[in-house]
């Protein structure tokens, strides 16, 4: 017996159902389920993915048995319909539409009224009593045949419809009659046989065969692969073909059709919202030409424009029915289409509907309170990167816009204001109270001010990793990063983008998550935490695992992460804090100073202010862990950039700018990504890390003594790539901790670690435990040194890199397991085989990314950290890695 | 029973023997050999290591039973002796010398002379009849005992000597009489009274158990620790001491005192070989005050110098039969202490002796033929560092000299010439014919042809393996680099070290080999490679099996190469090439065309010319495999640096500055070794790998066509990531290659391989090896990638990191087992795992340094690849690691 290539349904019956989308595609699957569950869809049949795979397979061949189990289908749907495919008298038509196990909306083809000819029109004409629909839907079939099976040109066809429109001397369609719209499709079919050489095929089964292959043909169309490797879709999986019954809107007044949502999808508040159109076809709710009606009075906005529960009250009734089981049969809000055909209901196709955050919060929280879901599947249906909606500013989805470029969506969150070039104009603007965008070519850790002083952040270079990314979803601001397309003249001030030009002081907006910049002010939406959201992220806490801290520099930042759920500080960058302008100055004249005693004295007037960092963050998360990585950056990072701030430097110094700038020309490196900074500045100048050292145990000292705080310190050495660099800073930094904490007399735990961010420190992971009392794992600079690759030079080819499918996503984003992963997965094994009770956690941008969550808990990490916006993503990340075990 | 701890050795018997190095220490165990094989060593014994371990390990208490077995070993010398320590009228006096495990020369303590007090000494006149001498020994004893037992500063005593020459105003020790020396003898002990409060031990017992504890307190003296640090020497070894009987060769005219070689130690040759002086002490040979007196008469060049085989003909004649035994019986050129005392010879050291490396190979083949060792003993001797010496000038030994500067010595040789400040002015005044030093801060690719006319380089900035030390090993020119003694003023033309400035057309010459910097001209000598080299090279074949090749990028180097043994190319750098005067405009033009049909137009320009380069490299390296690496380096590493420059490339493209200037920028990388480089070129621009296929395939057919040679082809893709780029680019190097093949209608075998720098690559060498017929290891890469360490920024810390001990060597030097060495092993099995024949070799720097050979070896590499100038030594290096096994 040949296999099955063909499923049926129609009637209460069908031969598939929803678990068979692997064979029947998404939409064959629900026609399927709608059908057994007793909605009217319009029947018919669908050809299996599995067949599209054999066409490929074989030269476009169809496998043996298709034609026949066809014909069956054919015959069942023409029983179920009690009308026949060609019959003149009593004609049906069919819609052809591809079908693949996930939706690729557009991607692939579609014919419709497929089985219409010089004879069958006929019948239409007889069933309608309406020659003018069955003319227009005549000559639209053809020019979607012509056009998607028989390969012509859309325009070449459509010119002959505006050829009529000019020859009566009217503008629209409409305004063609049936004698008009006959007329055309007669010279349709000329034009397409002088185009093609051939006759357009009159035969309704010619034609199915020619739809059919048409469709499978489509999957492999440019824009159908280029969707499938955007969306890491198989490209053997095929597309299913749905051939379907068709059933018409728009015969007449006692037709319609409309959308509809069994929720709202935009506040989830759960009641049935929708919009409908008599004597219409599905296209027209959607295009906008005419104002669709509320589908019921609770969405009545306008008396003007009657609901179809007020128009249509038994249809009404019966959809209200038909969505009720619907919602309860797939336990989630779904997306529905209908049509009323001559007062006949017809269910075309349902789905999961898609919501806005909020809503898919509200809606997974009242499902549980309804009993429809458990928790666990509450919390596994919300995509975690949703959440950043939640919490960030969102442009108004219904306000106008003005596209200017788009970049990469670096930090979520939407802004707007006047466009300043310097981060100390930044900071001088928005102290006169305006709100300011910062363009830069590329930010420095200089810049910071000038971000924080920032509504939201545009750079023309570096990737969704770079120091403006970085420091931008720390700080919870909008960004838009690599931006290709503007051109930033910092001497004139402003910004080009082709030949548009942005001057200084000009308004932009920019939409951090889609990577948009707008010209000019769109209003933004704020963001309001709802009960539900408390809810929903109590029960993703009762299944997660892996604890989830955060990076943070700033007692400020400190307080934003507990708020949003952090159990404590994975990283605390000390750098970030010898930018703030009080000290600028004293790290500059360590740096600068050319011994060991020039170096101590700066280092003197550091601490203080070092000290008085830790105890506002040690305050801020009294009672939590909190790991703080001694310096990690090349000291030139500190020093100004230009001969001009180095006068000036020089100047307030007290020193010759000629030695400044010998020195400063000494610090450059040419590879500073792989230079002399981490855990190399602690071996070269151990007094550097003596006074961070000094500046946390004596914060946490004062705190445990006059406050009674509970401070737990963990002192992180970075960039170790050899066991011997954390013995020697090990023993200098117990000396100074152990003789701090006598000295205020009290008892204080602390840890030693250090980061695992190369190479060789997780091959060697083994010989570092049996030194270091945690791991932090620093996938940022792991990834870069595992790809040797630099992510702030990577921007240049890896779209390249994405485009042909050599990375399937940015490993800077989503953590690379066949390679980082592995070394991640080394050092966990081997650390923990030195050291059994070893904590490891992960501190990279990867510690918020969702997937790279789940493989950290997959490798048994005890945390991961990120930065305060994205802990609840990585809470709910845990949560469903541990749900999904 | 007490453990044994003192070894006795005299008359014929030892305790211990040659091979009880680890218990004796070296000098202690050859002392007990002689013994033992009836030589005439000066009796004594040897207090072993552990004695020394366990005096650290107990706060500097001797073990039970010490004092007894010294008691007993000092009886067994006096019985043999006939002579008694500490007897006034015929006393036996001792040195007290360390001797570790290895030779520590001069880092440990010695006592000579001990036994004399103020009655010892009267014996010592009395056997001595000799006042002056006796008294001399005594004031040398006190001095020395003061300073090493006592810890006296050493100034504070010799000034009372200076004093004392001052009072009876002479300038020479020699003119201070008996009586002087006696009275100083009384000042030297009141000052040692004065400054210690202690009088000096009279007891000769006391002042044996004081110099045998600061012999073994001298073990963690700073020097020590420091030389055991640098030459990998286990702390916990501890010193022997050797206590053994004083006999001089300076009581009169029957005594004397030599060295001596059995061989000699310059060019190798089978004489014996040596000088003497009569009445001296062995310090006397070596001084150089007076002008020692040849051993013999074949060694005579002054007839005013009598020879020991003329004035002493007797002792001469058991002098040689004493050599001619020790050379025997230790089967090496041994380097001889010997003394005459009063007409009866003393043996007081035997070695194997130092020699240059053209003594080595002549030694080793002569002892071979004589039959004294065989092939396998000859091959293990010879140090592979040392063939360098064999295959460059080196410095005529005698010439004087005045240091300038150290630096790296970064390429062996030496050479002198005028001093130039760039590339064009060392053409031009080559040219002229007169010899050039390069001087240069760094140098980068385009100064590649000003360093190929000048005898040597020399660079303030770089490691042992920057640019110019990497490509000055190519050339086998002499390079001393990261010389940061020197500062180099382009501008003004000279450069300076502290005040002296050498300005351009200055003479300096370089030694490679040291790193040092002399002012002036010093005679060089020309190596002359002999019959014995060739021999010897021969046997190291017979045992060698790892393969070795050569990284050459022209015909020149293939040539040098092959004529040192290479057996193919493993790594020929196309880029190298791009720099010739004659295309680097045609590539800059391709670099910054912006779009693809401008590239295509320069690249058709390039095209015949690497296709000329690579008829030479393949001919130069017919039969043999010829690894060839497509472009590698970032583009902007070929674009002029200056705006000078760049403006003159801009009028002479015919393109304005600003546009030239813009792409320039836009190429600008902050880290360039992790940039866009390696096939990620060719993922972004696949036109710039077709040409150089098409120039690589198009060379070898046509060679095979026209000539018949035999051309072995191996494309080798750079900076392999993932699979998936190797997998794009091998297709598409394929369809070049056999479409190229077929229509040159020939057949011919080629290959395609990548190389393996990553530790991405390492990790899933398994799915790369699916792709890659050949790996290659690119360890210098895979050094700073694992490190996350640029070889080109690591110079400024890499001392702080060898003196603290973090590194045992410079990881780009010497391959770093424990990480680099894992990943080489990681990628070799999981490599072979995926394809069994896969052929892998190492390309690195290390392909041509001993140690990382022998890694090489045991990893089962295939082969290595280094520079044409180390060949013989990888060669060398392959051999002993296989013998080692």
């Amino acid at each position: 017996m040949a296999e099955q290539h063909v499923y049926t349904f129609g009637n209460g019956i069908a031969e598939g159902n929803a678990s068979m989308k692997n064979i029947l595609g998404g939409k064959g699957a629900n026609l399927a389920e709608m059908t057994n569950i007793g909605i009217p869809v319009p029947p018919g049949f669908t050809l299996s993915a599995n067949t599209c795979v054999y066409f490929y397979q074989h030269q476009d061949q169809y496998p043996e048995g298709l034609s026949e189990q066809v014909q069956e289908a054919l015959n069942k749907t023409e029983n179920i319909m009690g009308r026949r495919f060609g019959d003149p008298e009593n004609p049906l038509l069919f819609s052809v539409r591809s079908g693949a196990r996930v939706s690729m909306p557009g991607m692939m083809d579609t014919v419709l009224n497929l089985g219409l000819n010089d004879d069958t029109i006929k019948g239409i004409i007889k069933q309608s009593g309406n020659e003018r629909f069955a003319y227009d839907s005549y000559r639209r079939f053809i020019q979607m045949y012509g056009n998607v099976v028989m390969g012509i040109d859309g325009e070449k066809l459509e010119i002959l419809l505006e050829k009529a429109k000019e020859k009566k001397g009217v503008k629209l369609d409409t305004e063609l009659d049936a004698l008009d719209l006959k007329e055309l499709v007669g010279l349709l079919k000329e034009r397409i046989q002088e185009l093609t050489g051939s006759p357009f095929p009159e035969d309704p089964k010619a034609q199915l065969w020619g739809a059919i292959s048409a469709v499978f043909k489509s999957w492999n169309n440019q824009r159908a692969i280029t969707y499938r490797r955007l969306n890491n879709i198989p490209d053997h999986w095929g597309t299913a073909v749905n051939v379907q019954v068709m059933v018409f809107g728009n015969m007449g007044d006692d037709c319609a059709t409309g959308v509809a949502f069994t929720r709202d999808p935009s506040t989830g508040e759960n009641y049935f919202f929708g919009e409908f159109l008599v004597n219409a076809q599905g296209e027209d709710v959607v295009a906008g030409i005419r104002t669709p009606q509320p589908i019921n009075n609770v969405g009545k906005t306008d008396d003007s424009l009657p609901s179809l529960e007020e128009v249509m009250p038994d249809l009404y009734r019966q959809l209200v029915e038909i969505y009720q089981k619907l919602e309860h049969h797939y336990r989630d809000m779904q997306d529905l289409e209908f049509t009323i055909e001559k007062g006949k209901l017809w269910l075309l196709q349902t789905r999961n509907g898609k919501r806005t955050s909020k809503a898919s919060i509200k809606i997974a929280v009242d499902m549980v309170q309804e009993g429809l879901i458990d928790k666990k599947e509450a919390v596994l249906r919300i995509d975690p990167q949703q959440l950043d909606q939640l919490l960030h500013p969102m442009l108004d989805p219904d306000a106008p816009r003005n596209t200017l470029a788009k970049g990469l969506p670096a930090s979520p969150g939407a802004a707007c204001g006047e466009v300043v070039f310097s981060a100390d104009e930044a900071e001088d603007i928005n102290e006169e109270g305006k709100p300011v965008i910062l363009v830069r070519v590329e930010t420095s850790p200089e810049d910071i001010h000038g971000m924080n002083a920032s509504r939201g952040i545009l750079t023309a270079r570096g990737g969704m990793t770079s120091h403006a990314a970085v420091v931008a979803r720390g700080m919870g601001k909008c960004c838009v990063a690599g931006c290709g397309d503007i051109r930033v003249d910092y001497g004139a001030e402003f910004f080009k983008v082709g030949d548009t030009i942005v001057k200084k002081g000009d308004i932009i907006t920019l939409d951090g998550s889609t990577g948009q910049v707008f010209l000019g002010t769109i209003p933004t939406i704020e963001p309001a935490l709802t009960g539900e959201f408390g809810t929903f992220m109590e029960w993703v806490d009762e299944f997660r695992r892996l604890q989830v801290r955060t990076n943070a520099d700033t007692p400020h930042d400190s307080t934003v992460a507990r708020n949003f759920g952090a159990e404590g500080i994975g990283l605390c960058r000390t750098e970030h804090m010898f930018f703030e302008e009080d000290r600028i100055m004293a790290v500059r004249e360590m740096i600068l100073a050319d011994n060991l005693s020039g170096r101590e004295k700066a280092l003197a007037k550091i601490l203080p202010m070092q000290k008085s960092d830790f105890l506002g963050i040690f305050t801020a998360m009294n009672g939590l862990p909190v790991t703080i990585r001694l310096l990690d950056p090349p000291l030139h990072e500190f020093l100004p950039h230009t001969d001009q701030e180095l006068k000036a430097l020089a100047q307030s110094m007290g020193v010759p700018f000629e030695t400044l700038k010998e020195r400063t020309a000494a610090l450059h490196e040419f590879n500073p990504m792989l230079g002399h900074r981490g855990c190399r500045l602690g071996i070269s100048y151990p007094e550097i890390y003596a006074m961070q050292t000094q500046a946390i145990i004596e914060a946490a000292c004062e705190l445990v003594k006059e406050k009674q705080l509970d401070i737990i310190p963990e002192i992180m050495v970075p960039l170790v790539a050899d066991v011997k660099e954390l013995k020697i800073l090990k023993e200098k930094i117990i000396t100074i901790c152990d003789e701090t904490i006598s000295r205020y007399g009290i008892t204080l735990k602390y840890m030693i670690g250090t980061m695992i961010e190369l190479p060789r420190a997780a091959i060697t992971a083994d010989e570092i435990a049996k030194e270091a009392e945690f791991f932090s794992f620093g996938t940022n600079d792991l990834t870069q040194t595992t790809f040797g690759l630099s992510r702030d030079d990577a921007g240049k080819f890896l779209k390249d890199y994405i485009d042909q499918g050599i990375f399937a996503r940015d490993p800077f984003v989503t953590i690379d397991i066949d390679g980082v992963g592995a070394l991640v997965e080394m050092g966990v094994s081997k650390g923990r085989q030195a050291r059994p009770d070893l904590k490891v956690g992960i501190c990279g941008e990867h510690g918020g990314e969702p997937a790279s969550v789940e493989f950290c808990h997959r490798a048994g990490l005890n945390y991961v950290s990120c930065s305060p916006y994205r802990v609840p993503i990585a809470r709910l990340a845990a949560a469903q890695a541990a749900l999904k075990e």
